[in-house]
């Protein structure tokens, strides 16, 4: 089975809204282990409508459309998808009093006119309930082999018929292959760096194997297709470990596992509480290490020191160390660690100083040059690193914070 | 003009993201006044690109592709446009130098072999310039009338390239009716208590109102389409003038102006410096705050202070007070600004002191109970918000720091 995503909106051709349940379909389809090459969206126009169906009809056997079954007079996906067949809707009386029964409840005295057609359908077709409004979808078997199914453009309204009536369906529907992936996730190292060193997996038919890349982050997703989800899994497992074997010292975790989520695990179940103190990230780090929930077992206290002031009276970082060194240094960034551990009563301390620009770069200090420390017990390590100075203050920050979280993760 | 968006990117057909690229494409090509009915998204397969290239050049005469430029063997794009058009990509020694360059500036000794392939180009086609990547796009005019532009898949980086390189030059190309926005940006009120106070304006044809809204934010935005700029901007603010006359009291700003921003400027044209002392917010206010450039001149020390012993020694919260009202009161978030306010020697103190969840909740301080405080002067205000417990607690998080800017914005 191949299917194919129609989006049908011309809200989503003007750019008013992004495209969320195409994505969602897509990863519904992906776990049925049923392929899908295509999606297009279109505007709420029959002829374009029509054309679209065409092409997806030539190519896949499973056209899955979402949008234009509301009432108001530019939502005609049935009526378009009917014109296309050359079949005239029917009324559905009983779907009709339904809607009516809708509006009744809704305090309504008299359902609106135009709703009426949200009760008619190809006499052939079946219905798709809504539970949560009047646009129901139809599922249609065309050309004795396709099967069309319609869905409203509202998430809420299209995940729930979905996984209601639609997915349950096609699970009956699809026999054989089912599709297991894993996503290994990395840090600390580039999306090309890293597929150079894996570069043969690349070209593997089952297991395939390929690489993403976001700020901060390499993905390698490993995904396999068997009959069964047990042949699946060996075969994408076994292929994850090889990987892994090679790429372990960038590797931080899994699927939608998050790098402050591995640190915040360890720290907890190694006992240690944090002290963080921040000057160019502002706060970033703080705020990525609290947004795991429970994270006051670990942070008690942590300073955004941005002035010298507050870096001497806060943390004690000496004047002197300030005067001599400046700011964005490795003495100061010590000083730092030491001084938010002390103060915070944590047994780790870190701390980030650095220069996150635009502006006040220098040719000793560019924009991009940070420093970090790490105080733990009776030791203090400091790390200097130079963000490319072509990346905004936006992806410095981020990239530091990212930077220190793998440092926390490696040590502790 | 007419233009179309293909969407290149396995990941995409897999649902591993969403595609806000064909949005904000979609809106940019809206605000120059070209058409667009169609979208497509397909794998990175040079077969199907050239089933979509073929079908999106019969209909359109701007084809504008995201994605498939990075340096592995998965990323083809530019290989698939080439063998269409049957042209062998060449070698430009200019800008593998700029690449090369690139990669010893992060601290490589060589650039990795697989980057070479981002310094091919057909010979007749010219580079759109990447300032944050090695992924450069190309501008190709084809079949003597067609132009196809391509641009990677990282958002930021294909942001930056269409905003300074293509964005400009396809503003000269197109004559005719020029299309002008205003967003209007709303806090502190909800998307339909907003549109009921103007909702006869949501019938006007030219201009055209429409409202949006994400979390703690609503926007209205006014478009219209004229002959010249200066007509469609007088349309524009004519409209957008008596829409603020009677929603003024929760306008912020402009188009893609952020509330921090607005704040940001208000405190230094007033010279105001600020402390921040947060405890449920973990540091997201800082954060927010000093994303802004130049921060440091309102920013000196901020503090997030989690636990009990924090809040007393480093903001002299007396311990009877969180002894007697808790952490979570009034009486804390009022001794909490006035404490930041003293250390941080600002001339106002901000407190942010709640339950962002998901646990800790009880029957008198339920999860979304946030205090605010705030120190000016010799005066303290104090201010409760109970943010809906259906919530997650980053929207909590995110809606207090809203909810702080907001009353900063006004206060200051």
């Amino acid at each position: 089975m191949r299917a194919e995503i129609i989006s049908i909106g011309t809200e989503l051709l003007l750019g008013q809204i992004v495209n969320t349940n195409a994505r969602f379909l897509a990863t519904e389809l992906q776990e049925l282990g049923i392929e899908s090459y295509f999606q297009t969206t279109v505007g709420d126009n029959p002829d374009r409508i029509h054309y679209v169906l065409n092409e997806a009809l030539r190519r896949s056997n499973l056209i899955i459309t979402t949008g234009g079954l509301g009432p108001t007079s530019d939502d005609l996906t049935h009526e378009a998808i009917a014109s296309f067949f050359k079949v005239k809707p029917v009324e559905d009386k009983k779907v009709l009093e339904e809607i009516k029964k809708r509006f009744a409840l809704r305090g309504y005295k008299k359902m609106p006119a135009m709703n009426k057609k949200q009760a008619y359908k190809p006499k052939e077709a079946k219905w798709i309930p809504n539970k949560f409004g009047t646009a129901n979808g139809i599922a249609w078997k065309v050309n004795n082999q396709q099967l069309i199914m319609t869905f409203p453009g509202v998430p809420k309204e299209m995940i729930q018929m979905w996984s209601d009536s639609a997915k349950p369906y096609l699970k009956k529907l699809v026999k054989g292959n089912i599709l297991h992936s894993r996503t290994l996730k990395y840090t600390g190292i580039g999306e090309s760096a890293l597929a150079e060193k894996i570069k043969k997996y690349f070209n593997l038919k089952n297991p395939t194997v390929a690489p993403y890349a976001s700020t901060g982050e390499v993905k390698i997703r490993v995904t396999a297709k068997a009959k069964t989800i047990k042949e699946a899994k060996r075969l994408v497992n076994k292929t994850a470990k090889e990987i892994l074997a090679k790429t372990k010292e960038y590797y931080f975790g899994e699927n939608e596992e998050k790098l402050e989520e591995i640190v915040a695990k360890n720290l907890i179940s190694r006992r240690n509480t944090i002290g963080i103190a921040e000057s160019c990230t502002g706060g970033l780090l703080s705020k990525r290490l609290t947004d795991i929930p429970g994270s006051s077992k670990y942070i008690k206290f942590n300073a955004v020191t941005y002035s010298n002031e507050a870096k001497n009276k806060i943390l004690n970082v000496p004047i002197e160390v300030l005067k001599k060194h400046g700011a964005v240094s490795e003495e100061t960034a010590k000083a730092m660690a030491i001084g938010i551990r002390n103060i915070a009563k944590t047994n780790i301390g870190l701390s980030i100083t650095g220069i996150a620009g635009p502006s006040s770069g220098t040719k000793e200090k560019p924009v991009g040059l940070v420093y970090f420390g790490l105080a733990k017990g009776n030791n203090v390590k400091v790390q200097k690193v130079l963000f490319g100075s072509n990346t905004t203050r936006e992806s410095i920050r981020f990239l530091a914070t990212q930077f220190a979280l793998n440092w926390l993760r490696k040590e502790i």
